[in-house]
């Protein structure tokens, strides 16, 4: 977990310009917090530790504002940007190098009991507001804007964006 | 409201696939915890002790990360699903069997102090993300989209989306 | 500092026809605990205290789920309504009276230590989950619609909204 942890802070210094020194993103990256309750829940999860797991994943949604169910599977160098109001399903999948903001949602459309959240490629980035939703799978290096909505698969290295503002 | 939240966990089991447990349910869902704040303000309210009211939200809004004016009136079996970024008016009326997911706001376009949040009908459902504005009607069953934004009146079955993203 | 709380508070009594006291507002009012956060970070950021300011802005992310970078410029009466979700970047700069709800972004599309996020004039008012991002400039008395995304200038006085939702 540790080696995973700095990874993240690597990885953190070279996308946020704003990160200025190692002990920042330490103390002040809440994606960097989740990513830590996260590795603990999932780790419960697979000793079918359920309850706790779900517990924990609780308590970091109440310190960080990011959610994330315990059985989701994470890839190396996950950084969640600002993260308030991130919300990632039990069945999601996602690569490594991904790049998500703040109330980006992997989600589901349906509710019965089979892979329904997305599965994410290596070195997405997701823009923030985007929802994701369904069993769908995004290419690597996909890049999805801000508040779009993306319900059907899409190809590598495409970049999906809703509608821009217009004047009234 | 023993008896409401026992109708909630039943609305949730049934709803919400991830869910393992009532014990689950009662620890780790939010939206039930929001739930429970609401209607102790709610009755703070209607005894005149708007102050307590609102403090008693502005403490679960701290919890849950969703905002409930202590005056809006909500229906049986509401299911607030994960749940931060919500925001629901104070003259807002929701039905029975409502389900509503993150980021969903019962919002206003005015500042007089008249009728000016959503009234939403039984049934419905709300994705992540939508913006409902104004004193307008939300009909019986009908469900509208992820990041959607709604300003007039909607109709009983109907269902409302936004625009998908498209490929640059 | 106290002058610029005095300030807000009857900035607020003017725009919120749901707030009944000042009392309430000092209490319950989450955008106001945010920018009394941020008058103090800013003003340690400005000693360069730079790690000390961002771990209050952690702090005041914590307690308001209101994400405001220390070395971002913020003008007098700013109102945050609601606030759950809004970000704002290092390099905004945010004039007088200005009013935004919850979930809104000022944010960026590069990763250059540049001047990198909006320039928003004064009297502007910003829906619920609007992303603005890049170097833009939104002029004065500019309004940008709920879930709107704008990565360009707006002229003064306009209006800028994104798509009403449809029948499906």
């Amino acid at each position: 977990m540790f080696y995973s942890i700095k990874d993240y802070i690597t990885a953190v210094k070279k996308r946020d310009p704003a990160a200025r020194s190692i002990l920042e993103i330490i103390l002040c990256y809440p994606g960097l917090h989740a990513l830590f309750f996260h590795r603990i829940a999932n780790f419960m999860w697979r000793c079918h530790l359920y309850l706790i797991a779900r517990f924990i994943s609780h308590i970091s949604r109440f310190l960080t504002a990011i959610e994330i169910h315990p059985a989701a599977k994470i890839g190396k160098r996950f950084f969640i940007d600002h993260g308030v109001g991130v919300v990632i399903g039990e069945t999601a999948e996602i690569g490594d190098d991904v790049h998500i903001y703040h109330q980006v949602t992997l989600g589901a459309v349906t509710s019965e009991k089979v892979k329904r959240h997305p599965t994410v490629g290596n070195g997405v980035v997701i823009g923030a507001g985007a929802k994701l939703l369904g069993p769908i799978t995004i290419g690597d290096n996909a890049k999805i804007g801000a508040n779009a909505v993306v319900i059907s698969d899409v190809a590598s290295g495409t970049s999906m964006v809703g509608v821009l503002a217009k004047n009234l």
